[in-house]
């Protein structure tokens, strides 16, 4: 599948995704769905994930999800992100869903919910609003 | 000084703001300024910092501002965080200063800017308001 | 029916929600749908519904749901709410349909969407999260 | 000053902030200054300003200030909205004042301080960051 595979290759470039080990789980217009395992370098000091890692793995997914959604060659940057934690992150993992609430030719609203799974129970613990902008897709550095 | 003694050894304990690099700058009571290197796992695929390394800079800067407004054996935790990213993180380090607006009892309320610096010149990327919790401060895992 | 009948007795009380009119369409524990007619005095100048009526009306709904998850005595008052605009609200009437995310002893999350209906026919024009602290029942001013 | 004529007719309009009765303080580039005297019929039960008034006066205060940076014929139009409540505005009045953040073609972000007189002494009762869309203004209804 395409835009699967565009998905992917997105997400394991090098970077922050690629470092984190982001995977993508799922994805179809307007919706995407993916996990971050628990290493080290993504917690905080109680041993749980960091909410700057929660935020990011939303803030991607969210982007994901809103790019599904716009023609070949344009992509949906962030333009400001809100995100409620509800609950400790202190799962085996975090998955984040992304789901497109709106899309236009300009602005995406995006709705993200963020679960973490311990002991095989997911439990949801942070939910995200993100409103991004359709730009021209950048060449990869 | 002890407050950023403690500081420095919450932020440089193992995880993510450790992994990161994250550096304490300055900090007073109300008041934290942190920084961080440009490295290749903390940016996206078009060079600049990724978002959520941004959002991770800010909870984590905006955590350190209101817990040095508390008493002893207190911390504050994020409740919710809003972002607005401005401009492209493009530069060799991102710099997040954080302001205490309001501390209670129970909660606390900072207003966080984050500039990139390029060149010797530094240009805010992001703002953001985030919300927290005061709790008794957890065991260090 | 007791909550629907407090939450009809706050709703009316001398005050914003009575002069705007609202109208408290359904009850239950953790979710809350309240209405509001079309009035020249809700408008912007375009002729929709201003943004600070949906947001007050927001607002006012999540304020009741997470109410109608406490104890007696206990009432939910916003900290932050975060609305994203996503139509203009230019039905014959307003309607917010509240759900209580999480419940707490200090803090509520509540999710609301806003609704437009013209002509019959109904359209999410808004959606909002609201962070909200439980605190005891002030008197009625 | 023209820019001050033109808010002031668009506030004076008939609707939510005519029937609110708001003030034009002050109008700059980039900045504007609103206020709202006290009325039965703005206030939440509890004798306050209600939040949606404060919300809708930060809205209308941050599309003010962001329409003052554009070129004539264009209007700001809200995005999202995110505010946090300090304290009680429990005063004789409450004063808005926008500072325009970023301009663009496309965007505009707009922080806004809302506090409350009672008694001479003003006292910060919310602080609000917006997002808003560049339009062309609309034919007045």
């Amino acid at each position: 599948m395409e835009m699967m595979d565009l998905l992917k290759k997105v997400t394991a470039a090098s970077g922050f995704t690629h470092a984190a080990g982001v995977e993508v789980v799922a994805a179809e217009v307007g919706a995407v769905t993916l996990a971050l395992a628990r290493k080290p370098e993504l917690l905080q000091f109680s041993g749980s994930f960091h909410g700057g890692v929660l935020a990011g793995l939303a803030d991607h997914c969210a982007g994901a999800a809103a790019t599904t959604t716009l023609a070949p060659g344009k992509i949906a940057v962030t333009v400001d992100l809100h995100i409620n934690y509800l609950a400790p992150a202190n799962g085996e993992k975090i998955t984040a869903t992304a789901q497109c609430v709106q899309t236009g030719s300009t602005l995406c609203v995006v709705s993200v919910s963020v679960s973490s799974t311990r002991g095989g129970e997911a439990k949801v613990c942070a939910i995200a609003t993100v409103t991004l902008r359709v730009v021209d897709m950048p060449r990869m550095a």
